[in-house]
């Protein structure tokens, strides 16, 4: 038996209640089973960690079903077809697809996407600067905030995967200004020095309402929500007349047990006529192929910058999600299978 | 010196702190001073008492500017010309006008609108129906909600002047399901068996989110807001996916001296992706006119409803501002002067 017929897997072995802990996960290495018709034999090299996992790991209604106790984890991975029985997919071929959280999975070739070759870009990207993460960042911003040029945007995670990506595809695309938020002073800086952002702040600094009119005195236009709670009320109060936020993110409530009260200043949506409008980037798959052309020209350029941290070891994917909810992430999260 | 050059109108006193009374306001007599060119003098026969006014008797930024103490109130108001230098309008002719809150008026021709005459509808119903609230009734719900035949539509405040007319056109235009909230037993009978609403309920009578549920058993597309608070907490539990919101009004908190939380499950709008957007009827100046041709059509062949609560008089123009924003009226509130 090849060595890929055992692969090791993280299992959920209980719900986390508030901030997850290692003992709520457990790696075991499985037998890998037979490749059905249709399917490739997938040795991941890359597994991506995003905020949204967490609400899976809750047993409630969302818009993606729960993990299910005692079962392996997924999301997104990329990695090297090793076996295939799909006439669309060869050995040896690099493919996206959604069953990470494994060394090696059995995926249906209607599940894989072949990743773009793309020079000087590690495979890794395509978890984030050019994968979903990016797609988010470009989708919300573009359609689901309908920027324009000229508008003053804020963003808050602005050093994560999608926020750094907003911020930046806001500068080229013409912003009067860009505003970031992040939990460190070396984030701020590398917000300002790195990514070109034109004022950042620290949330742990003190009131994000004064810390926003600050960096913007004119206030934004756009918000870009990947936190919620407080930074989505300081962002109400600085919005202009027309104001538009997306809605992609509650990274500072999703450890909650309990429901965190909503912004207490939503009532200034209806004088200032303001739109918000959540979304999930699934549903803007038409945008991949523009976002893909304009993302990667930016990159290969180099007017658009991204950053990786880089965990290694299945055994440390537990760690790397911990993390990143915790913001110990500088861009995109990923672990090195 | 004719009649109306004195006239009686009410001065804020003091900006209420919570809810009004009436010592917050006083009635006086003045002088009604010289006609300028371009104006009309104007004997008020309706004054309209709405909502937003109680926005503008706290001293703070908004959309529109505070009253001023010690000063007349104003708001919509329709009376008779009894004096005209102006080019565009005669005396006899009936005009809407931003002047009310006195009995006599001096408004720029460039402020007053000339009522159109339509036959067995009397003069108060351009406070209403056919109105300001009746054109935020109408472009709320086409316009920023972007209602659709066959969608379920809840409506808060629903026996108040706007949001009777929201149901109503709701039905007209198509829904699926109407559903409306109001705050009394016979309120609730005027919804289903007046207005046809489909199911009525009374938000005294414990869980709103239970009673949208058991009123919505499929959920709702459309939320149009007059209320706030856990109305909205309520409606983005029902909404289903893609569902909007027009965010109108937010009477239960206009009296508060707090800043109420705001909905703690407002992150369901990313998973569900919904739109929630603020509005003024200001900007939707350009549906006058089909919304006059189709609300006036609908009132002459007897399928849309209106009820007008009357109170005479304008010493008791504070009263009816109190009561409305207590929910004493049905439909809506006017004073006869």
């Amino acid at each position: 038996m090849p060595e890929h017929r055992t692969s090791r897997q993280v299992n959920l072995v209980s719900r986390p209640d508030g901030e997850p802990v290692e003992s709520d996960f457990e790696v075991v290495e499985v037998e890998v089973g037979e490749l059905d018709d249709g399917h490739v034999m997938v040795r991941n090299r890359f597994m991506s960690v995003d905020p949204y996992m967490r609400g899976r790991m809750n047993d409630a209604k969302s818009y993606v079903p729960p993990f299910a106790i005692g079962e392996a984890l997924a999301g997104a991975a990329i990695g090297e077809v090793v076996e295939s029985r799909s006439d669309d997919l060869a050995v040896g071929d690099h493919v996206v697809h959604p069953l990470g959280w494994r060394e090696v999975a059995l995926v249906p070739d209607s599940q894989a996407q072949r990743a773009p070759e793309i020079a000087d870009v590690p495979l890794s990207a395509h978890l984030g600067v050019l994968g979903m993460p990016g797609l988010t960042a470009y989708a919300g911003l573009l359609e689901v905030a309908s920027f324009a040029e000229g508008d003053a945007v804020f963003v808050s995670g602005a050093a994560g995967a999608v926020g750094s990506q907003v911020g930046q595809i806001a500068r080229l695309k013409g912003a009067s200004r860009v505003v970031g938020s992040a939990g460190s002073a070396a984030k701020i800086r590398h917000l300002i020095d790195d990514l070109g952002f034109d004022a950042a702040f620290d949330y742990h600094d003190g009131s994000l309402t004064r810390q926003l009119r600050d960096a913007a005195p004119d206030g934004i236009d756009v918000y870009f929500d990947n936190v919620g709670g407080d930074h989505l009320q300081a962002a109400l109060h600085a919005l202009t007349a027309g104001g538009r936020v997306a809605l992609c993110g509650a990274i500072s409530v999703y450890n909650d047990t309990e429901p965190a009260p909503g912004p207490g200043n939503l009532t200034l949506a209806i004088g200032k006529q303001l739109t918000l409008r959540g979304f999930i980037v699934s549903s803007y798959d038409h945008l991949r192929e523009p976002f893909l052309d304009e993302v990667g020209g930016w990159i290969a350029d180099g007017s658009l910058r991204y950053e990786e941290t880089v965990v290694e070891g299945i055994e440390r994917a537990p760690e790397a999600f911990i993390g990143m909810l915790a913001g110990a992430n500088t861009g995109k999260m990923v672990v090195s299978l």
